[in-house]
């Protein structure tokens, strides 16, 4: 039977989860509890400091409580932090928006520690879980039934088609993952791509990549910052980079890619976003992505205006993220055991709710997941429609493609 | 021989061109000389007087002189014009931005004002060069030799597939032209419509379509204010109307759309925007559409962003509205002599020039035509793919739509 003042510190939680019922309980769910199915989801605490946590920083020790082992959910984990996720103006909008700005600095410095931090874990752990092509984006379910494989092959495709990639053309990368896409593009497209990545682990990755593949003439992998993309090119393409370029750094990015491609060049943006300007969850800031943000589009104009880019399509993938983290979540589970014999069980924890969340945060639309094509003024070679993507008999390569000459 | 001061004058004009090369001469085009078509396109002016005028305000005389026969093209209108704009820091971009203030009024009485101009002139003399639809808006050309009526009436299915329609639903249109959309989303996809229109002319001509096709009790044309939309519904249009609301009033409009569709809708904003913010042409504004705005994407963001609406898809449909203004420009020039009978010289030479500069400003870039599909946070009945939109098989109704529910 809980005190008097576990009881105010409880239901000061619940009160903040309202309109959303959850129950609280302190200790620990026996196997009983959590084969009752029906009963409401349950947050159990493990103790009155693990209580007290909470309700001082809901932001931060909800996640840390949970990796820690000192917060237990008893039901479906994603199934309610999505129900959080829903009420626009409970605790996890309200708190998210607490400034951690020691940990935001984007500069070129603190990006090389903010990507070393995630994407230098080591490349088996994310082998571990990831597809085959080692694709750590949105993937793209063409149909309800698409594996993973499949979805993230039909992403890489669907950048290039959406981008009309004509061989012999030249690519720039920013944040080139594991070179999934640049591969893609040299091999399918007949391109050539320069493609950049402070990660180390992952561009030593790429590289060998290449190499093995016969690559390496067509697509040169580069340890460097974006900031540092020297050169001209026809197409500039970004998957999942935006979202570690902080908004203080977009007036910059924009000019980085003018530098690139000009007022005759076409570009896409891939990024996690939101439908207004707020802050990403305090406690992904400060565990698995530092300097992370999500912005909403109108902040992502603020880097195409100035060089009266055009923004030529837009389309939301956000159930496509969804589907994607519940995959990885599934394969993760799969390798549960052995992560947190390699990296512990705190580690181990805390990617759960890591992945849990992000597959909640879609599916409520709390994140969206944005694929922008913009093009420049003097850009001549746009499609007529979009037609060309949903092509059943396109295949790998754009030769298909029909084309209008705007400028004659 | 041009005396010292017209030739100061014309070096004036000419430098406001710059990098255009372009020819100006004083007096009328012999038609000999329009018969050389490899010299540069020249401007005639008629006399001194158009001369001074021209300098004075270039961003609306060249539109009045024009229109008073005192202004000629030699060569090729469209393209003189698209030259002109292609000059982003040029004369138009310079001289668009004066400041009509006196005429950019949006409020309810002004609005009256403002579509009386423009969609009440008279249904005869739209009719004599738009399609058999009637719908004045960017078409859509499915494929290059498409027709106008074609692409009309695939601009019409786009919308509705864009939309998700199915039967049974209800929608809203706010500016609904001669009704073109509300009867096909009605005839075709079995929803009810209440449509919004401030003009007289078209609401009168749209019920007594809506009689004659057996519509009328599916279809409900309402001569009203889109700030006067009252009661719930699945879905919200509005194609073409923004340029008329004034970002003023894109909080009003806001709340208007969340009010008829709350949470659960979702809704599609098709409308003439910038790649950043700039005033619409001066003379435009002045003769053609007093109160018109055209937006850029960030200003449209401030309508949803306050109702958490998330943006689903956007596609810009630039070059499909330069061919659909050329069509136009083409009937037009077939029934010319028939308009300047009943309307005047001055009058007709006044849309010709309109038409000209549309199709020359979407030719060149400095207008974009924006179609956003977006969707409020509980709507749970979006499509996975946009591949539904591009079935060569998919006809008439949505029937053979493949849905996931975000929500389970």
């Amino acid at each position: 039977m809980p005190a008097w003042i576990d009881r105010i510190l409880m239901s000061a939680i619940e009160k903040m989860a309202d309109p959303i019922p959850i129950r609280l309980e302190l200790g620990a769910p026996s196997p009983a509890d959590s084969s009752t199915p029906f009963t409401l989801p349950a947050i159990w605490l493990k103790d009155r400091r693990a209580l007290f946590a909470l309700v001082r920083n809901p932001a931060i020790n909800f996640g840390e409580l949970y990796s820690q082992g000192r917060l237990e959910i008893e039901g479906d984990l994603i199934r309610l932090l999505e129900s959080l996720y829903r009420v626009p103006q409970g605790v996890i909008a309200r708190t998210a928006s607490r400034c951690y700005g020691w940990m935001q600095s984007n500069s070129l410095r603190s990006s090389r520690k903010n990507i070393h931090h995630h994407y230098d874990i080591s490349n088996e752990f994310y082998q571990m879980w990831l597809d085959a092509e080692m694709v750590y984006a949105c993937a793209y379910f063409p149909h309800e039934n698409a594996t993973l494989e499949e979805a993230q092959r039909a992403k890489l495709d669907l950048v290039c088609r959406k981008l009309s990639l004509r061989p012999g053309e030249t690519v720039v990368e920013a944040g080139c993952g594991w070179g999934a896409l640049a591969l893609h593009m040299a091999k399918y497209y007949g391109v050539r791509v320069k493609a950049f990545n402070i990660s180390h682990e992952q561009i030593t990755f790429a590289r060998e990549r290449a190499r093995r593949e016969g690559l390496a003439s067509q697509v040169e992998f580069l340890e460097d910052d974006y900031r540092n993309i020297a050169g001209s090119f026809d197409v500039f393409a970004s998957v999942g980079m935006l979202e570690h370029v902080g908004r203080s750094y977009y007036g910059e990015f924009g000019r980085v890619i003018h530098r690139a491609i000009g007022n005759r060049g076409r570009g896409l943006l891939h990024f996690i976003g939101k439908n207004r300007r707020q802050p990403l969850s305090a406690w992904i800031r400060k565990r698995i992505f530092p300097g992370g943000s999500t912005p909403p589009l109108r902040d992502v104009m603020t880097i195409l205006e100035p060089h009266d880019y055009s923004v030529v399509d837009v389309e939301n993938l956000r159930l496509h993220y969804a589907r994607t983290c519940e995959h990885w979540l599934n394969r993760f589970e799969q390798c549960y055991e052995r992560v947190v014999e390699r990296y512990g069980t705190v580690f181990g924890r805390m990617w759960r709710l890591y992945l849990a969340g992000s597959t909640a945060a879609f599916r409520a639309g709390s994140l969206q997941l944005f694929q922008l094509v913009f093009a420049g003024r003097a850009c001549n070679s746009l499609p007529l429609t979009r037609d060309h993507l949903y092509r059943r008999t396109a295949g790998q390569g754009g030769q298909d493609m029909e084309w209008i000459h705007a400028m004659s």
